[in-house]
């Protein structure tokens, strides 16, 4: 079986950390690149904390690239769910290879255009705002047909936002990008929070990875135990969503997932709900539903898979 | 014990008929008035179904007063969920006795000013567009002190809308009526799609009621028989959601109902989303709580109060 | 000849106070009412200072109304443009006549619904936002039916905002209550910003009305000298845009005005531009031009209009 | 004097036609590239009509590239001003030279990098829809810093829109891309409908370019004289605005404008005024002034500069 041609787009982040670290450790996926973005926090953190997350798994041959220091449109919005450095108090590894020279927009570009014009159309994974797989969407239309799917982290349905009322980060933080990428009329998994709620760092899930043993599990370990919010009240339960890694178990296991089918719309004009995501469940707008949103998650499934692919690492 | 005293701002329609049937039929409930609105048919035709249900009720001394006949600043949108006469195709009595020759909203006014006055305050029981509580509530600030409580129906949570993606048609057909309702700081009830759409009219539930006999529960089976809107795909059973006699029966026993609390916001500004309503489930708004959103129905409960109250005109 | 029946709906405010007292020096103005509305100061303050210009007038048989205390939809805004009591520093003499104990809405309600059976249509001068206004319009259609004209001061088209970069004061206070208005298909003549920087109180038209000598003009002149807003460099000259007396003086004397035609719409969605008034002058929307938008004032003849009247005080 | 280094960016259309033979029959401008969006008319013919002109000025080492082919965020608009081919029913030559094959957004990112490393600032001037050039602002902050300043055509202040009531078209087409723009805080001289409605094509300034003889004047006559847009009601005269070579008779001859300075805000939530450009021209903002804004055009000066320059092709 050839390797799944995928990109991860990404701003690490507690979150994206660990989906990377699956994604490099599956056979199954052959990681091209690994475009960065702002997001959780600045530019130039999430930078060095994916090159730092590479140095960790030691596939110091797959290239980072910086992208879009800001959104399109919209004044920056910073995550900060993992601390100001975006990986809470955890000291990973110093980088020992230096990012990729070329930007991530014309990257993304090229290896589409590529990928339209071979036919091996490439899977891109995002974990961060969507400003990077945007910029190369609008570059040209043969962009789009290099790609075989977007699988996203990003939005909320039926669960209610985290950042506002009624949105999630990833798209409240440029939703002019998520807009664009959520109109291409692009096959799309969508994991939002109603995925991501579904799917807690519960002490025992966070033990558990901790018994693998290695550094990789360590760290994984104690990156997941800063990550828990303790927020009893909104979780039910302690630890928090586990957000990015979905998309990688998503790709590596689908039967894990359920899905409900629909077109999605980006809130972009509104103060009171900038940022949402809107399901048109029952065919209101006549547009064609594109996108998968993961409305059930096998959680336990989920964990036990992250455990699987960490302790590739021991 | 004394009656509670409520008046009923409603525009029948199908599920409004049933609701004020059931509130004419229950000694626990003083019907003061009943005000009626345009919006599932134009004002002419939902007076005309308001008398014709008082009609049926033989309760002639109730008012029923003609309010608004379009909402405040959107085109007029009409309902139509009950054929173009609002009653399906159900022939009612003609009535006998004529409308008050009093408007709406300065009989609320009248009405709301001497409960505020008198301390006996008021239950408003809104079934429609929220056009006369909010020309009520927008006279001046006394108003409001004379309402004890306002239970409406209106409104989409986790649910869908059911006129667009995002909007029940009550808040839509009027969503800045519903904002200065929603942010008038009053105890609200709030009866939305996410507790209607617990609440089916099936097959089962239609024979139940007709088996009670009388022309009142035989016509509710027939306008319910109309209602059933078959539409297997969307709501998972025969039948509809039965809404409006939600607000009613809250009221008669609100054990029935399990409620979330939040501070509710109307979109009235984005045509994405127009008529959204938006709960802070999460306090982001740092806006009291206000609002009761009804979240679990015991639905057999609540067709079993149905026919109990439709048992008394046998 | 029969003087016009009008109705002044103000919240005063200096400029409000001079269009008064030239409406009730006019013997072509029947003033039916003097409806009031929270604006300029709170309600509370506009009723008094309308009480006092009144009494100024010494026509204390016109009835003043109380009207609505907030603007529909949107949180309350004051302009404060005449101090945080509304007529700066000028003492007028104490009320000796009580308040109309009707609300002003149900006034205008019932008159303009009398005018619309006899025929002896009203016409509407508001110097204010236009919540009153809008609350009678949704009250019923035949409200509408008598209104022979509605002269208002609010808007701005060519020139900029004087509250924000775009809107002027009485529309920004109460938008949606404006689009209720100048959608509502009425005729309406609109003295805008546009109009009332062409008419600026300089010191020496300042003069020219203390000169007539009287209480009255001496109080006038008291309160545009406070009024003067010394801002050269904004309005090119000593003094300020006189802007509520535009529409007294148009329905006296409209050989001062030139108007341009066109169908006027409200931003009432995007706070960018919260309260704009836009102006089709080209047809766009293809909905007919309704409002008489004054381009050009004669501002000497306005300024000689206005000492005229007061001329009849002394 | 060295030549001022210039990137055009343009959709032609008739008016950018004679804007771009004006700049490459000027000494005092070193015109890097033309690079080129969607707009006037889509892509494919804004590209062939700018090869055409090209060719015709036999400037045929200035790279022509091909940029974005569609607005970042709204569906595309097309103007459709110069007929469907662009260039009403004139012919111009075949062109000889090819496309450049780079795209214009990464030949924007580096030559403005280069600029911002040399010093060598470049100055852009527009005449489109400012997609391209915020795709370029948008790839890396450093972009900016190679911009001296940008000159574009586009907007309507005191001027109501041509597209819309209140939208120019090269704004409405790309509100987002506008708002990026303007927002940078880059130096900004702005042509918009104000300048333009004051630089009418009448028919005797169409006459003298043709009597200066040759192919190059004559085209220019011929696509002028189609230009007419016979709006005799709207314009004033016949003959319609002559919009984009404001840009390049700016640089040339800044003398012939008068300007006002202001921050401008670009419409973008909000349908009834989408494209609409705000200028806050009283700081009601609080952000600084970076545009300045073209209020007054020496009209037959402006035309007497295009004949002389068109004089270099004969």
């Amino acid at each position: 079986m050839t390797a799944l041609p995928i990109i991860i787009d990404c701003d690490p982040g507690i979150d994206d950390s660990v989906g990377i670290l699956m994604a490099l450790a599956s056979p199954e996926l052959d990681v091209l690149g690994i475009t960065v973005v702002a997001g959780n926090v600045e530019l130039e953190r999430t930078l060095r904390n994916t090159l730092q997350v590479r140095e960790l798994s030691g596939r110091r041959e797959v290239p980072v690239l910086a992208g879009c220091h800001r959104p399109l449109v919209r004044k920056q919005l910073l995550g900060i769910y993992s601390g100001v450095k975006g990986l809470g108090p955890v000291t990973l590894p110093e980088p020992t290879t230096p990012l990729d020279p070329r930007h991530a927009v014309p990257f993304l570009v090229e290896s589409l255009t590529g990928a339209a014009r071979t036919g091996a159309k490439i899977t891109l994974c995002t974990m961060g705002p969507l400003t990077n797989v945007a910029m190369a969407l609008r570059h040209a239309p043969v962009v789009a047909e290099g790609i075989a799917r977007i699988v996203m982290m990003g939005g909320a349905f039926r669960q209610a936002g985290n950042r506002t009322m009624s949105a999630e980060f990833n798209i409240l933080a440029d939703p002019h990008a998520a807009e664009i990428v959520l109109s291409s009329g692009l096959p799309i998994v969508c994991a939002s929070l109603d995925a991501s709620h579904q799917a807690m760092t519960t002490p025992d899930r966070v033990a558990a990875i901790r018994t693998l043993g290695g550094t990789v599990a360590g760290t994984v370990a104690d990156l997941l135990t800063f990550w828990d919010r303790k927020d009893l009240k909104r979780f039910g339960s302690p630890g928090g969503p586990l957000h990015d890694p979905l998309v990688i178990a998503y790709l590596l296991r689908p039967s894990l997932f359920q899905c409900d089918r629909a077109r999605v719309f980006v809130q972009h004009d509104s103060e009171l709900t900038m940022g949402q995501t809107i399901a048109d469940w029952w065919d209101k707008s006549g547009e064609p539903a594109n996108v998968e949103i993961i409305a059930k998650v096998d959680a336990d499934g989920y964990f036990a898979l992250i455990r699987e692919r960490l302790a590739a690492y021991a």
